[in-house]
């Protein structure tokens, strides 16, 4: 892989710009490029996306779930999308929020973040509910194969509140009790930032400095669900450059299937969230 | 699919008893067993598993990680699995753990509840950390197609304790927050009991009442991980008959390859808990 994630994201933010483009092939949306709700549909989609931002976007984000829905059929697609997203140099984080024990964790490690493996990707989203330390095999793997992987902190939407802002024995909210385990995995790991977060854009500023967490910020939120650049930029105002990646879908999306209102809609974000982070 | 899944488990578990063999085809697993770390290995070591324990086990429960792993190819193998054991009419808890916001919930709901899905299985596991809330496509899918949902409440490894155990603004612990939320919504859906609880047999009895939850109990940590059938049964004494589906894995793997083996340990532990439990 050459360099590790975290320095081929800060290269391809300084070069493009710091947008990330949801790939959110949903049956709503195959419906509304007037596409059939099948693999074809699918793939279609996720090629035309990918298609349209390769020179805009530092990185594409597909939705697995989309590709799940289609069992075999659909991550042979997601398989394409990886390999041609790979061949045009644009990081890939794979939205799986896959989590587990830990001896099941180091299957998932094996299918997103191994070199041999036909789902790897530059970067994999997993969530904490079985605690931090068992996401360690993907830790450790992404370290040793220049990957990336981002854990859930504060998410986007309104149903994780209660459990996100729980307090823990030492009074620490769920959200903070993530952010700093991660900020002392990623100090351990000597600067390599390998863990990154992923951190709503709709949520406010948490109780734990963003500028110490030591990883990139997956940044979801953005566009239909609310947030704007500048809120974004607000949030992660302390944080240094090239790690903050936020993510738009939708609001790109309803500009296709047209190849040009893709790339259109991807450059106007593009441009507006390069304007306002730093 | 006739039934609902929880009058099914209900049958299978007073004819069968109450045990569910978690297949765990991982690397270690497929060395032990003498077998390639490949598409052929996870095939045999799936299917072997199966075939061995048809006739004493209510229900499997794969580990989606360990064929994830192979990309689409190890996919096609968990569809192989899901298509047999229909065929013999063992019952299949996905255990994928998956969990997202609402709209890509309705993905996973459509790979795992829909009846036209390759991936369909009579339940899967499911993670709250975006709220019990977001889960709803996959508890209304469920609903509709007679399948099942587990939501993870207190799981059976240590690492999640601290925030399985965090308290939230209403000083219950999030593992209450999920034991309650469900109770709820299978009270609304009017005794349906769809959804079901994942509760670790190595942690103490959650303080909601559980014989209030309303739907069924997978009971991971079984064997190898430490508990007893004496355990479960007391975690869970004043639970209704036929809800309570403990899960065994290592325990029963590491007889394997060898048919007889796999069978009589499925036996031992199917007869440990049918004794046990009420």
């Amino acid at each position: 892989m050459g360099e590790p994630f975290a320095v081929r994201l800060f290269d391809r933010v300084r070069s493009l710009g710091p947008l990330c483009v949801g790939i959110d092939p949903s049956r709503q949306l195959l419906e509304s490029w007037d596409r059939p709700d099948s693999v074809e549909g699918l793939e279609f989609c996720a090629l035309a996306v990918l298609d349209a931002v390769i020179d805009t976007a530092a990185a594409i984000k597909p939705q697995v779930a989309f590709f799940e829905r289609f069992g075999a059929a659909g991550y042979r697609v997601l398989e394409r999308l990886l390999d041609d997203a790979r061949d045009a140099g644009v990081l890939v984080v794979a939205d799986a929020k896959r989590g587990d024990v830990a001896g099941s964790n180091v299957g998932y490690a094996d299918a997103w973040l191994s070199d041999r493996s036909p789902l790897r990707a530059d970067a994999v989203t997993t969530s904490p509910y079985l605690g931090v330390g068992a996401l360690s095999p993907l830790f450790d793997l992404a370290a040793e194969s220049g990957r990336g992987v981002f854990v859930l902190a504060a998410t986007s939407n309104d149903e994780g509140r209660a459990l996100q802002s729980a307090r823990t024995a030492s009074n620490e909210r769920v959200q903070e009790l993530v952010l700093r385990s991660i900020a002392e995995l990623n100090q351990r790991a000597d600067g390599r930032g390998v863990i990154g977060v992923v951190l709503g854009a709709t949520r406010d500023r948490p109780l734990f400095d963003l500028a110490t967490v030591g990883g990139p910020f997956l940044v979801p939120g953005v566009g239909a669900q609310g947030a704007t650049a500048d809120h974004v930029a607000r949030l992660f105002e302390r944080c240094p450059p090239g790690t903050v990646l936020p993510s738009v879908s939708r609001a790109i999306l309803q500009a296709g299937p047209d190849r040009a209102g893709l790339r259109d809609a991807a450059r106007r974000w593009r441009d507006d969230l390069s304007q306002a982070l730093p």
